[in-house]
């Protein structure tokens, strides 16, 4: 509608805070220049409390699927056993990228839409106790399904001696994470969702008893060796050319968690959930899952009376506003709002308030200011407490 | 509430589009350079249409008030008769200009919030036959009037040989204007409301009838010489170095317009004002201006169960929503919300929907979204047209 605004209300990539835009557009660097080397060394501290760790977090120039890989061809040794626990798209990419490197791969499907059962993990471990690595998924963007993987590693820890390692990507930076606590061995994200920036980075944090099978693990990977990472970055460098221009932008997004304070940052993603959800509600519309499930990244919405895709097309063209559709089986099924990153209790507004017009556009039946109302009601609870 | 976001709901300067802040960003030029004279070659044929004028635009580098003293100086010979149409506070600064010439001003006060009636304007110009120059404003920021400027110059051509200057700052580029239908002779804007840029340009319409007057008039000036600038524009130059990265702005300003067109940019400024109005309606909250003589720029409210500076903080502090106060007499009295260049109806609805939190949060009783589903209706209605 209006030239040159887009509102992007996607789980990721999510929109750039203005500060973030202009610390990447600072002058390029050498990459083996002593600027570099501070500007790494200032970022290290911030990134082991998104994670919940006090692990040092590598950085890896890549997509968050490169995240992925990493994890995988660093836990796992050749000819391994593995768990996969796929509860949507992103932990059948996970078991995908296992069966590339011909790992004897389990997978542990969940219904889409819903969580996994910690309970059910364990029976899984009892009964194979061979696995060597777990996979989970924190966020399972496909769905807005949070994992319950404090949970998920205790049992991993007690049923058997597997790595556990975790897709945190559209959950880390917008969700409380206690990687340390949950015993997650290695726990990955990537630049483009709740951490404001483009992608383009893997953040990956390894715990202590990680290094110890990465150190010796025969596995085949050069880019890709954790080990290569480590080294480098005890002494603030990266061990091929890194993204520069996103580590600028890193070094400011750790500046606005540490302005905002990090408890605050989860908080607002919460609020930020729970408006959405009680919006849809309000407007009677299903949403995907439980509250017990729900992420507080990105809401999916299961609409039964008309096409999520017309509705996606609708709001796109008469609003400039994006949202996502459904991913493999859900395609055409649900659409997904994500809340997450650079996004504020007033953006939930604006895009509920978009979202009512749309509907309305399409035929739905219901009084303007419903959804709204449930969402600023939310709000004004949260900001009473 | 986010850090980094910052929602300036103000009457000017207003938020400057993506696309605009990164052509602002170029790498400096020489503003004599080969590609200087075609930037400004490019912008000139996209001024006049803004003005409803088929005669060229003066540049001038500085603020809106020096586009009011440029009119006056040009305009105004020393010890001519004026008179200004003074209907807020910057028609009250028309005619401090005028006073610091040791102009004959004569005042015409309206009542502000009320727009001035031409047939007041016809008497005392038949009443005083020495007048020599008309100031007027298009939109009274100060109030979110609009003037009837084509009938008020109506009747400045058939009552006197006064020359009619217009202050448009907050009005040409998002209100539709027809400089030589309506007569017209100095019409000035500012670049940092409608026109989505920051402040630094003053842009300076002049008719034939005025440039007769200004190449003779006597008075004492040397930055503001308008023929200097009329001189150097013809060769797509500038008497002065001009505020460059500004002029790379405007000409990314002038290709979003032609994107949108200029009668939907028009069309939606009046949607706008037509959402926020009946928004405050709904909401029971006093309009400080008639729909007749109501601005599609800028809402004035004038509160009777609250303060407006207490309110103005509270949404300030809580959501970074930057609504104006009152100036001068209304200081405290009103609040005034911008709509106004890089504004679509998706900020009103976000707007209203913070502002009814707002209310609520200093003791306003009503029903939350009830503002909003306004909004929206008169948002469905106009897509429905």
């Amino acid at each position: 509608m209006l030239p040159d605004q887009k509102l992007l209300r996607i789980p990721g990539p999510t929109p750039i805070p203005p500060s973030v835009k202009q610390a990447m557009s600072r002058p390029m660097i050498g990459h083996r220049s002593q600027e570099a080397s501070e500007l790494i060394q200032s970022i290290r501290p911030g990134l082991g409390p998104l994670f919940g760790t006090k692990e040092e977090v590598m950085i890896v120039t890549g997509s968050g699927t490169s995240g992925l890989e990493t994890a995988v061809v660093n836990a796992a040794a050749p000819d391994d056993e593995v768990l996969v626990i796929v509860t949507g798209a992103f932990g059948d990419r996970f078991a995908k990228i296992c069966e590339a490197y011909d790992l004897k791969t389990h997978r542990m499907d969940v219904e889409w839409g819903k969580a996994a059962r910690p309970e059910q993990v364990e029976q899984y471990l009892k009964s194979h106790p061979d696995i060597r690595v777990v996979f989970a998924t924190f966020c399972e963007t496909s769905t807005g399904v949070l994992n319950p993987i404090g949970e998920i590693g205790k049992v991993v820890q007690h049923s058997s001696d597997a790595l556990f390692v975790v897709d945190g990507v559209s959950a880390i930076g917008g969700v409380e994470a206690n990687m340390d606590d949950w015993g997650v061995d290695i726990f990955v994200t990537g630049s483009q969702k709740a951490l404001m920036l483009p992608a383009g980075l893997a953040l990956i944090a390894v715990s202590e008893r990680a290094w110890k099978k990465i150190e010796s693990n025969p596995q085949h990977r050069f880019y890709l060796d954790l080990k290569k990472y480590k080294e480098k970055i005890e002494g603030n460098s990266t061990p091929f050319t890194p993204a520069l221009s996103l580590l600028f932008g890193l070094r400011q997004v750790l500046e606005l968690f540490e302005e905002e304070g990090l408890k605050q940052v989860f908080n607002r993603h919460k609020l930020m959930m729970n408006m959405t959800r009680e919006a849809f509600r309000a407007l009677q519309l299903p949403l995907f899952t439980s509250d017990q499930d729900a992420s507080p990244t990105v809401t999916a919405v299961q609409p039964d009376r008309f096409s999520a895709e017309e509705f996606r097309q609708v709001i796109r063209k008469e609003f400039g506003l994006s949202v996502a559709g459904g991913q493999q089986d859900l395609k055409g099924q649900i659409f997904r709002v994500g809340h997450m990153g650079y996004s504020s209790p007033a953006d939930v507004l604006q895009t509920i308030s978009l979202v009512e017009i749309g509907l309305k556009t399409i035929g739905a039946r219901f009084d303007f200011g419903q959804g709204v109302a449930a969402a600023q009601q939310v709000y004004t609870n949260w900001r009473e407490q």
